[in-house]
């Protein structure tokens, strides 16, 4: 089956409120839509979340890379889906969320094409996974009231961001710890330096909060200053924005420099590259996390189906439809609390255009 | 769909002329036949090569994991194909032939069920691929006249086996290379110290033999060794026997201790293992070559479909089938002299029952 077209328009979704982490602020996900045409009408649905400070990606760049990359797609055969990623990607360098967003609807329309759901294109392990939720930064008052309300809502997990001032931060992670009886996650979007992050995740520790993990703690760059904070660290330590690529992921389990390596669909370029990591990863007994950025449920579903079908990931953070205000398609996954469920999709990733958003993509 | 029932049967091949490497010699090939039936009457088929003193697999044994392992499959979906393997591997460990051979036979079912060839659902990335062809331990005399024929049938590429006397294996690679205009990979098959493995590929360099490649030339487990051969040798260094699994490859990896990592499915256990080894092998800029035992066109199909499919193969050593006196299944894939093509496969790895071959599985 060949591919007709491709069509890509910016998406902006307004926050339920500001999402503030050590790296920025942000009200609006300036997402970017991808459909994927196929000769028979089917549509393959890619969605990339801009993230700049992260993965140089914005939405302006994000739909000139896909309109610079796309053409060489018309007239290709969906079925050959590794050399079409191959070719696309022998075009242009870097640009990982542009890449990923071109990825996923390939392989969503590709799944569809041979007639089945992505997770089970990948494996089919499980039909349903349970993420974590994310607090960014705020008050200690806020912090707690909001956790209060997501453990209402069936969540067991938190993740804290911090790594903006280590006693506010302290403070909101303890008032969340009080607030609830759930296990918590910190990230620090590379905010300590090695010293400060060692001392705060003992001091949580000592404190006696039910933390399980620190992610990201010093610069992305610092892969000595994160194996200092591995060893001297009594939570296992994750990498995010250390590791975008398998090479990457090599690399910092070469030096045992974290215990986690938290992959993201947006950084690594897509799932290709994504499988690529765990396997790296399972090869060198480091364990692994997904993450998102702020997609909605068109982005984080390849990665819902990513997670079910391997079944890889002890630590699963695909929160970011939480924070929209609405979500402009409809469909990719299932949300019962903290379950995200796959087991009703039947092709692809299950997205639907909706008739109900205010925002038309 | 589900499961029916797995069939396991000896199959006895008897081998054109005795093949003969540095750890023995064999004249038939006593393989087993896997069968995976689905309630809709889909057969998948798997083939383990013997191989005891490289896998730990032989004949007996295969047969006897096979069934062991085997009535849990009964019922289960094949849409989950990695929940599948993954319980299998729960149940025992090592036999990674027996994994193999069942691993081939779901994944033949699995892309039979949802209707497309193996190498399709890797990637598509070629439909056809051309491998090299094996001279066996013989004299000089011999290895030259063989090596005369296979030129004439199209074959540019010759594997020379080494490993079990310097002077009489330096004395067939010269005769191979004044007879033929080939280019030659050596295979020592672990049969050579380092300092022996330094000074032979030196030799033959320094001879001006057109040689590409030097495979496992010392002790698997001699890792420090492999790397002085590396560091040692003009030409790339491979590794065989030495890596099973990815973890494996991530050890050899880190270690830099080759430049090539030789695949096979009868040691890793199966194709998904194997894209694990592609990935470490590619995230730490190794190159890749895929081998066999002594498989029929039913075992070595799947390795023809990972190497088309993915297309991460430098070095291609597929011929085992070349070496039988029949085949007892027909199809997998179609041979124009040194080509293997899977262009014409529908489904699945194209397998299909023969009424002309005098062996009955």
């Amino acid at each position: 089956m060949k591919i007709k077209s491709v069509e890509v328009v910016p998406l902006n979704i307004p926050l339920k409120e500001p999402f503030i982490i050590a790296l920025g602020k942000c009200d609006v996900a300036k997402n970017v839509l991808i459909k994927i045409h196929l000769e028979d009408g089917t549509i393959g649905y890619g969605e990339v979340s801009s993230s700049g400070v992260i993965t140089g990606d914005v939405q302006s760049t994000v739909i000139d890379v896909v309109k610079y990359l796309t053409p060489v797609l018309a007239g290709e055969s969906i079925e050959n889906y590794r050399y079409l990623i191959k070719k696309l990607r022998s075009i242009i360098k870097f640009h990982p969320g542009a890449f990923a967003g071109i990825e996923n609807a390939l392989l969503d329309a590709y799944t569809q094409y041979i007639g089945i759901p992505l997770y089970k294109f990948l494996g089919g392990m499980r039909d349903e996974i349970e993420s974590d939720i994310t607090i960014s930064i705020t008050t200690p008052e806020k912090a707690a009231q909001t956790a209060q309300e997501y453990s209402k809502k069936g969540f067991k997990v938190l993740k804290i961001k911090v790594g903006k001032d280590f006693k506010e931060d302290f403070e909101r992670v303890m008032a969340v710890s009080e607030a609830v009886d759930c296990e918590i996650r910190i990230d620090a979007n590379q905010g300590y330096n090695p010293k400060e992050a060692v001392k705060f995740i003992n001091s949580v520790w000592d404190a006696g909060v039910n933390v399980t993990l620190f992610e990201q703690p010093v610069h992305c760059q610092n892969i000595k200053g994160l194996k200092y904070v591995t060893d001297n660290s009594p939570v296992p330590v994750a990498a995010d924005e250390t590791v975008f690529t398998a090479t990457d992921a090599f690399n910092i389990a070469r030096e045992r420099a974290v215990d986690v390596i938290n992959i993201k669909l947006a950084k690594c370029g897509g799932v290709l590259e994504a499988l690529d990591i765990i396997a790296v990863a399972k090869a060198s007994g480091l364990d692994l996390m997904i993450g998102c950025m702020l997609e909605s449920n068109v982005g984080l579903s390849p990665s819902v189906h990513l997670a079910c079908g391997t079944g890889e990931f002890s630590y699963i953070d695909l929160d970011s439809h939480v924070f929209l205000k609405e979500l402009p398609l409809s469909g990719g996954f299932e949300v019962d609390g903290q379950k995200l469920i796959v087991k009703n999709i039947k092709e692809g990733i299950g997205i639907k255009e909706s008739t109900q958003s205010s925002i038309k993509p």
